[in-house]
């Protein structure tokens, strides 16, 4: 049962479903539950609620606790911390933890927990780094992702295309979504694996308008440093800057996800 | 228990260790393993091992039992079946169903399943639209996963490139993978989300072999018709064609999964 919850996340399964599949009383389905909530809550995974009634049944968010999160992000900034993954234009290597399913399991946990009780239809990313971050993100709400491409080779029938201007470089770019891949009015978190001046994520927060959606709000794995800053309101697990001076070519500090998520909460 | 043991997928982990997490005893945690092992195996969901002594533990290896692929494979079959998917050059649109958390993970599974037993040390797959896939299947080996591109605008360092030729179109086409991101002499199992002639698949196993490594097999989400066939072995979950007649503009069949995974078992 605690398996099958952990598959099947954000989604209302009812006690009936449990009691026919496990071919057990009801009640002994919900004392299991108990034990799973408290465990659960126990160990910072989630929170497991009941809803009583024929239109009931039990409701499984992933969550990770503060303490867990934490110790997560200092964990990320230490690996992070390592000069030999500056690359030229102030980018940082990170794919080597973008590749990883333990890391991406934690991740996306993590930046779910921003959004318990908003409802979210989909996740937004841009290729080609931000797709693993997209797809552990969904895999936590449950819902489908969605991939913004700036090639137009990609074979995925016709799209909607938006420019938009790159806050660093100050080039006007392109980028598009497969028409019918999200559909129309849908609550879109946007996630992606790094941000300078963020405008690609700026693009795709036109793009979701242009879809005649809503963004739900803005995540990324790690923030650069920018001369320049397009949005203001966006969540970030690290903070990296690069050849900070000439003894020192990189400093990573925990994003201000923490500042965002407990803010007002002390 | 069985949280941390879908978490830690193909890894050993020592009775001690859950002993101490639940301040358990050890005959109490091998009590509970025993309950995990019954259920998964009814279920299908893997198998639970485990090995006596002081090195010894509880392995965990996600499987999807034939009865369950085959009902899984025939609903994705039934979704693909459709007209409008047909895009031109004789591929089809798939990236709702890559797109899909809880699809992505029985992919995953299922894939799985065919290795159970064998050493892999990374998944491998070609940007873009191979990644979730990729990612699904890792997730479930407990190993990372590495993305080949095409374009030389990502920022990753230096990479290893190689030329393959594409076998629909006799193109020359490059591919390159950071350098970084395998280590020599691994072990690597290629996934792709659709194969035609399967030249990006060669392109691959070409990279896998420039970096000292060894191909461990092939598994891709659909295969489409070609005219010629670059590879032997590999294997596909679905078969499709695409502009079968004036009167049918696709047909979806199971791949060559089953016949590969179940031959000389019967």
């Amino acid at each position: 049962m605690s398996h099958y919850l952990l598959d099947h996340p954000r989604q209302l399964i009812s006690l009936n479903f449990f009691s026919e599949r496990y071919e057990a009383a009801k009640s002994s389905i919900s004392e299991d539950l108990s034990i799973i909530r408290r465990t659960y809550k126990a160990r910072g995974t989630g929170e497991v609620k009941t809803y009583p009634g024929a239109a009931g049944g039990v409701y499984y968010t992933p969550m990770m606790g503060p303490e867990e999160a934490e110790e997560f992000v200092n964990s990320v900034c230490k690996v992070v911390d390592d000069e030999s993954r500056v690359l030229p234009g102030g980018y940082v290597y990170l794919s080597d933890l973008l590749g990883q399913p333990n890391i991406l399991r934690q991740t996306g946990r993590l930046i779910t927990t921003q959004y318990v009780g908003e409802e979210i239809d989909a996740v937004m990313t841009a290729a080609t780094k931000g797709i693993p971050l997209a797809q552990a993100v969904a895999d936590q709400l449950n819902v489908p992702f969605v991939i913004v491409r700036d090639d137009a080779k990609v074979t995925e029938g016709s799209m909607i295309s938006v420019n938009y201007l790159t806050g660093s470089s100050k080039r006007v770019e392109k980028m598009a979504l497969s028409k019918r891949s999200l559909k129309a009015g849908a609550r879109v978190l946007i996630v992606d694996d790094f941000m300078k001046a963020g405008g690609t994520i700026q693009g795709m927060q036109t793009l979701v308008r242009e879809f005649g959606g809503t963004v739900v709000g803005t995540a990324v794995f790690a923030e650069g440093r920018s001369n320049v800053r397009l949005l203001e309101e966006y969540t970030s697990l690290l903070h990296v800057e690069t050849n900070v001076d000439a003894g020192q070519a990189i400093k990573v500090q925990p994003g201000n996800y923490f500042k965002e998520i407990y803010k007002g909460k002390d």
